[in-house]
């Protein structure tokens, strides 16, 4: 008699997801079976939902999850940093395998750039072996090639799935690529998951100040009172003047920022954030992960601020291991389990209409 | 009895400026008095001649100049890196004398972002001691704190002012900041005394290709004749479309340039630029010195290429010095000389016409 | 009548130090007169009082110091980051002033290796003008050119002087020139002042877990009492090969640690610094200040390890700057008035010879 | 009928290599079979063949090779770079092929650290599948996972097997690690083949002046016969006291080195290197690739210097790919053919002797 997991469906471009039923195989080498506690919804699903991006039909959603080792497939002893791996253990895993053959993969070292990686959630079809690819559903077959870590000792799955992708993403955009360093005036752009990651790995890295600029007023709420951010500004209720003026002040000399940290995935942030940079400054632009177009760009700033920016994409195992690293010091400085809200997988809708309505900062699907 | 010398003096802008005549003084403890042998017109001379910049008036123009020592002041005995200095000795200097005592000069250690610095030439008066304080004249007093550097052994004055202030530009940007290594693919935009010499830059830095996109066609074919840039797109005869699919075609793999290196001063060159770039490259914006507003730019493919995009303005000494570190090089592999056209002081104003109408890459000035 | 302040005056190598008085200048322009506060003993002041480097005698000791502002000379109006300044003010300052216009200061932008520097404390005579010129006396003349600042918001005299030059020496190596970043193993070699505040910034900066290897056992406890390193290996109660074995152990995968930051001053350090290293991990050589000669490396291992070494000398005004801009959060961090122990500066022997036997980690010169 | 390849066995050590047969496979899904037309001799294959690594017996030898396409296996129908690949196509490889999913490949993205890397000529047995696993054969059989790549267009085999695993090995240390940039004055220490790669890719760099310490003075010759080097210091002719003294006068201001480039591999090497650099300089440790133990290093000298040392370890597919997209541009200015003395399959031995002896800088076997 073969097990049975339910999973949420995403069947059709703009229609609900549908829960339905597959059989959990029997993992092959190198392959293991998670049985999943808790499952992030994140902004990207409400685009994969809407159709925004290509992917293929019908796939189970969810590429963030944290669950416990069900059955380990032969030979799968060892998590991906070499500890014993046994049934129970509470697991996470990277969303992608790359092919890890690739130019990008191999000369460039960029596994996140990988145009072959497959992507638990994503592309992984529910009508194709093995099915339960994804992360809204009770269990996920990780098939061979999967980085898959033990949460770090005192780390709870909530703490985990509390930030999402979005704590690796700003992992990779913020600790590997930009570097904020202690002293630092920081101006994070936006107060969503990836903003809050971002201010908080600002924070973590030793900045002196952390500017959070986003909105709305309840958001910054939750991250004034968990510790996010030093100054907080609406802007719902600001104008750009008054912010930059603001933005300024705060910082030595009026010069402006150290470092910014582009998070809002608005395109005209960009061109607030590059005001906001001091001459000789750096800035990350993290946010625009959907192309929405070109937005007016001074370039003669770049040049006259002789600014650096830089651009962030996505994540891969060193940035996934990087940010499980960190995540014990962040987790005793941030009241994490503070961003999620949780919701059974059978109310996976209302979860979705949630979190595009912006009303909650992390809707969690939970499977028991 | 005292000396004269005369200079191109710009008394208003919009006009032509004007030969006059002052006295030579005798150099206080730190100057030196240095006769022009050749001076370099650029880009910005117009500009300032327009007013498009705010400095003081009257003023002698001329940022960039080669000279001999005439009169050294008390205590003058070497140049800027220890080498002795006669009276006849054939020198040049950095246009500029940072504070040194700012935030810039001090924490930053970025002399070039310094506001309070002086600048022969630019924010000079004519009509305040020492008067000379120009390249476009027969002699200038240099005032304690320039740095003074007996050219290199082997290196003619026509070969420091065939790039004049393009080269320590480029220096700094491409060579400093940007970074070009052997075997990259590189694209140079622009083709005026910046973008050569940027290209050289990249040349000299072991480029396996430098593909150069500019116009109009007579400075593509000199930059074709003394050996710069491997491919030419000329801009005046082809479609972004067709520059872009050129440039794929070119690099390997079809991805992209791995450093495109932005000299154009016009901002689309910017959007244009960074389709160039592959994913993971990067980008030098070093031509948008003139603030002639906003242009469309999409930030998702900053970030979707991850790329990196650096500023750079204008030059430190540190730049003017490694410039001429590498000129015995860069002479020996490109016939600078051809890049310059030479007037007499009195037909300056022809001078700048051409140099406004792109009809020369590099006009000089010289004083006998 | 002249007002006159005294001092701790090192008038002959191997002799105790003296209290020796002298007037109190009129300030010049650019100049001030800061009555200290508290001044700190450095292992460098017993190195200086036995000869060991070339220091013109007599000198009043003492680059570490904390005061306030006595008398301001003419056009001193604001501190080096541009606060007001005024009768009364905590400040403190760089001991060194460069010379602002050699290579170093110039080119390479790095002032600490400026030959020329005048330092406080070290190198200005006792008995030339203007004599005050040593943080170990009740007034100190601060010529034209030092970096002056105001003690930041919310940061005692105590919490700057506590760490005294190893605060801006360690944010120099640490944060500078090496980079700690969250989630990172670190060693820390060294508990003294310069371990510890090596320690700190990598605490600051975000590391999973430092491991201090130092000693004798007081210095590790009091490290452990204010939250410094989250792991201590006595090196007198342990061997090499234990030590190794252990930190091997501490790291993830027993590959060994990120980054190892050596701070203690003896050469064989290094050569165990090598070994605590993971492959492709970074070492800085920050403690060895002080020639004591070659000792046994094995180059094998930099290059099969792929190793990078970094070199860091002392601090300029960035670092100092650098390090204030950080201290309030170190401040709030660790108790960091618990490294000091006071003695009223008629005392200052009894305190040399306290500092010289290990026994106190900071002692402090009091002048009321 | 099978057809058989000849190969140079390694079937004890410090015994001579005997020439033996094996047949030649067909080639799985993934892999392909090449014939040999040049194979380098290496210095490290003269260690294999004393045993001072421990390597799996019997092995065919040789990690250097280039050849053409014999036969191609299902599926492979491009090079690594994606060029068409066909039977006849000259070609060239990476001598290693690494896991892929260890910590280094995956998470550091240093696949020269991969320890459980599969390297040809060293780690696979002659008498296990496929058997031709080594470069000094007529034939190899190359696994699925080798990075092959199609020679550069212009660039001979010869230009290729010249530097041999010396060239990606210099581009890895030089450009991808250390960085040289136009102006700078280099030392190179080591006249074999990689001290010669790392002195043309100085000069490829833009280097202003290339000092190669080295010798005997026949290489010295060579290395100055084909333009590599400006400056040649024979260490068997001169002391340590001249050969600073020298290094010190011939770099800027007397200050030392730019960089120091260690390709000697005798450890005392390095103490003499940073004795060559300049203050705040760089300097790479390439050269000490056998573990020859301890040698007297003084650290206070990385300490007061403020020196940067990196290590370097052999090479993975980036920087082979580097080497090759160098290669033309260095072929066009180094007679890279120069080098390479050619010995008959047959002759291996003696041609073994004669690396060993110093005698050649490059032998390399011919299969026909």
């Amino acid at each position: 008699m073969t097990e049975t997991a339910r999973g949420a469906v995403l069947q059709a471009f703009h229609e609900p997801v549908a829960i339905a039923a597959a059989p959990i195989p029997e993992p092959e080498p190198g392959a293991l079976i998670a049985r999943i506690e808790l499952a992030g919804i994140c902004g990207t699903d409400i685009h994969l939902s809407h159709g925004h991006l290509p992917i293929p039909l019908p796939v189970v959603l969810g590429h963030e999850a944290v669950g416990r080792v069900a059955r380990l497939g032969p030979g799968v002893e060892r998590d991906f940093t070499g500890q014993p791996l046994r049934v129970g253990d509470a697991i996470t895993w990277t969303s992608s395998i790359p092919c890890g053959r690739c130019h990008w993969c191999v000369v460039e070292g960029e596994r996140t750039l990988c145009e072959q990686r497959r992507v638990y959630g994503i592309n992984q079809r529910f009508d194709v072996f093995p099915r339960l690819s994804g992360g809204w559903a009770e269990a996920i077959y990780l098939q061979p090639g999967s980085a898959v870590f033990k949460l770090p000792a005192g780390v709870t799955p909530e703490q985990v799935i509390a930030l999402g992708c979005a704590g690796p993403t700003a992992y990779h955009g913020v600790v590997d690529i930009t570097g904020v360093t202690p002293g630092r005036t920081v101006v994070v752009q936006g107060s969503g998951p990836v903003g809050l990651a971002a201010a908080m790995y600002a924070h973590l890295s030793g900045a002196a100040k952390v500017i959070v600029v986003g909105g709305p007023a309840a958001r910054l709420e939750l991250a004034r009172q968990i510790g996010v951010g030093d100054v907080h500004l609406d802007i719902f209720t600001t104008t750009p003047e008054a912010r930059l003026a603001r933005v300024l002040a705060e910082t030595p000399g009026g010069r402006g920022a150290d470092v910014v940290l582009e998070c809002a995935g608005v395109p005209a942030a960009v061109a607030e954030g590059i005001a906001f940079a001091r001459r000789n400054g750096t800035m990350l632009v993290l946010g625009q992960y959907t192309d929405r177009g070109a937005t007016p760009i001074n370039p003669h700033l770049i040049t006259k601020k002789q600014l650096t920016l830089h651009g962030s994409w996505a994540f891969g195992e060193r940035h996934y291991l990087g940010h499980l690293n960190a995540l014990p010091a962040m987790a005793a400085r941030f009241d994490l389990a503070r961003l999620i809200v949780r919701y059974p997988l059978a109310q996976v809708n209302q979860a979705m209409t949630d979190m595009a309505g912006g009303e909650v900062m992390k809707p969690v699907l939970t499977m028991t």
